[in-house]
């Protein structure tokens, strides 16, 4: 099983882009240009005329690129999956590693959901009329994406017995919920989030993620484990 | 700590009302009118004069229960919140206790996230225009009530030592994230919730609960611990 996400699709098409080569920079622009109108509308926003307008390009660009608003779409959120799971690309090689690798996906998970990029998309995504067909694709090749790259990293641990969880895909749901808690739900009711600053993110990832190792210890010593442990309370 | 709900404000204002005895039957109409208003609409969709012509009851029969929108709202909120978290009213007797009262919690918990009043409150939220107070109010009684009535119980589990979980708070938001897994997010792109059967959702509190206790074991016995356990793994 591959752990990895797929690779950017925007690459792949400039590898395959006929007639004079296409510029990179032009590619980052119309993504960032596209990005900016999914978090501002959702992708009801998105529309060939609008990209090509916000990035500075014209639809001949657009198009020699996209074939129509849906692959657009459709690179966007892969990029941005990527990008959240990039510390899960490669099976783990030790005790260590694996663990190291979750705390970095959790921080990014954390930092992805605090910001404002994603607070924006969510309020978009409910407050704007969506075609059902584009949100379920974001939910395809976004968060189910990101689920099922975690699932295959703790596949590949349970196979090197670096963990013990037969059941992946409950696991790295377990683990998403874990590092989302209550903030999905702090931003559905726009409280702050509890783990806005730097430090307390990663001091949350660290400890969802030591509990979520201490629940599926497989190969990890009695040492690696941090407290506090299934050890007997205190007094 | 207390680790029950606060009690109905209705059956309070019932107890201290002046004049002739209320009807408890139309109580329980204006909060269902009430509920009704804000599944379609959100808090913005709840007037008095509203609530009080679904009811079909007059505004005097409605302010003689509830001084204003606001007292209704927090009524309607309160309401929901005490039915969510009866499980967690009394401290536990026991560890057996402990695990039978969170597999409660957690499953009527995923019953009201599979619910439609909560997937279409959740559309009204970020759907309608909505006061800020209103929906800081509700994040107040509901879900911040339904966590501290969550981590009181889990305070009372680790004072008598049936449980090793000294930071309660962050626990309960733990088995909270746990609990919803992704169905939150599924929930807002409008894909199919994993657990909409019941045996599903009793399934899975069943293993939440059970991996929450791995991690947090305190009183409890190596075999009360159903597996997967943090036993070595096989091969």
């Amino acid at each position: 099983m591959e752990p990895s996400c797929s690779p950017t699709p925007s690459r792949e098409r400039l590898r395959r882009a006929p007639g004079r080569p296409v510029d990179p920079g032009k590619d980052r622009v119309i993504l960032a240009a596209a990005r900016a109108l999914i978090r501002a509308g959702g992708p009801a926003a998105v529309t060939m005329e609008r990209v090509a307008q916000h990035a500075g390009v014209s639809k001949v660009t657009l198009y020699r690129r996209y074939a129509n608003r849906t692959a657009l779409l459709e690179a966007v959120v892969r990029q941005r999956a990527q990008r959240l799971c990039r510390a899960l690309r490669a099976p783990p090689v030790s005790d260590a590693d694996v663990r190291a690798r979750l705390y970095a996906f959790v921080e990014a998970l954390l930092a992805f959901l605090c910001g404002s990029e994603h607070r924006q998309f969510l309020r978009a995504l409910s407050g704007v009329p969506q075609s059902p067909a584009d949100v379920q694709r974001i939910w395809q090749l976004g968060p189910a994406t990101a689920h099922a790259a975690l699932a295959a990293f703790l596949r590949a641990a349970h196979a090197q017995q670096q963990l013990h969880c037969p059941d992946a895909d409950a696991a790295a749901e377990q683990l998403l919920g874990l590092a989302m808690g209550l903030d999905l739900v702090r931003s559905l009711y726009r409280v702050p989030l509890a783990r806005q600053r730097r430090v307390h993110r990663r001091a949350h990832a660290q400890q969802v993620v030591d509990g979520f190792l201490r629940a599926y210890a497989g190969g990890f010593t009695a040492a690696a484990v941090a407290s506090p442990g299934p050890s007997a309370p205190a007094g």
